[in-house]
């Protein structure tokens, strides 16, 4: 199995039996996430930008317009980000409540922004970004317009210095605790899609599409 | 209504309209969401510790082992952080690509952090802590020990400096597009608490807590 390389900004030093640096783990979390924040510093003030992304190989997409000011930002410094998206799994319930833990599975990239300027890279990233936010939905809808391109900043990011960090299972006590008269165990989280809501001003006759029905 | 001043650094600029600088909005995200990201920079190099938290009043609290690397360079450090979290409430199916879009709520906040060495603030942060991660908790499970108390690093940051940007209801479409033969809405997402899992090596005779079964 293909490893990120471990280095001074990815080791896991806390509970590093948690860490993690195959890809495909890593690839993994951030195809299931539907938001990252990317993170990145001017003059060692640190921002954030949550947002929606992808992921083609071995790049982290994101997109934005380009009016947008944290864009520019990045397009025009060039520094460096910290990226970190995080999946919810669980709350861990064990019978002391310093034991107490989350079941989770993140991911923490240190790359920097590329400018793509490549069409066929650009209308890819938005298809298959699209197909991540609603699998099945970009065949159905009006694709983007020349101005519509030119208005969309796609940036890139290279992973190729990044580690996953997971918790799964049952939670773990002090053993003299297991006899405590405490109910333990783990109360699963999922991010749930819901059913459909058509907008108000929806064209009458049009059906729910198979993708959004199924 | 009370409202957080708005900065260089909070003014929501793209879409201005999405910005709320409303406290009661701000806090209500903050309390939703089980985790956020704190950011912060060493040489301005960004790095990002996702974790859980919880707000009281006008602080918010994180907290950690002390013998955490990143709780220990915030300790030391005191650099500035940027603190986010979101809430994604659904997909925003749009009749063309471009106007898909997210309804979210999301926070970002610009602090510093303070350790708390108040025992009563520790005491009373890491109870609203475990109530918000599993309501009801606190009064079943074994408090904590001077021992784990000693092991348990807290940090505060006064929350002055924020902003929440926030989307809600149906797309946005071009006007020649409401013509089109497609369908648009929203998809809602929610984050769910499902069932619990008893741990394998429960006591027998323990029954599961009201507050877990309703």
């Amino acid at each position: 199995m293909s490893t990120f390389p471990i280095t001074d900004k990815t080791e896991i030093t806390r509970l590093p039996k948690r860490g993690v640096y195959d890809k495909d783990v890593v690839y993994a979390i951030l195809d299931e996430a539907l938001v990252c924040t990317v993170a990145f510093a001017v003059d060692n003030q640190p921002f954030q930008i949550p947002t929606g992304f992808c992921r083609i190989g071995d790049k982290l997409y994101i997109h934005g317009s380009v009016g947008s000011h944290y864009m520019r930002e990045l397009q025009t410094t060039k520094s460096p980000v910290c990226i970190s998206a995080t999946l919810i799994d669980g709350m861990v319930l064990a019978r002391s409540a310093f034991h107490h833990s989350v079941n989770y599975r993140s991911v923490i990239i240190f790359s920097e922004p590329v400018v793509v300027t490549d069409q066929d890279e650009l209308y890819k990233a938005l298809e298959v970004f699209t197909g991540k936010m609603c699998p099945g939905r970009w065949a159905d809808v009006r694709k983007p317009t020349a101005g519509e391109w030119k208005a969309t900043l796609l940036l890139s990011f290279e992973i190729k210095e990044a580690s996953a960090k997971v918790r799964t299972g049952p939670p773990k006590d002090d053993e003299e605790d297991y006899d405590l008269n405490v109910w333990a165990g783990v109360q699963p989280l999922k991010l749930q899609r819901l059913p459909v809501v058509p907008d108000p001003d929806l064209k009458a006759g049009i059906e729910l599409p198979s993708y959004l029905s199924e």
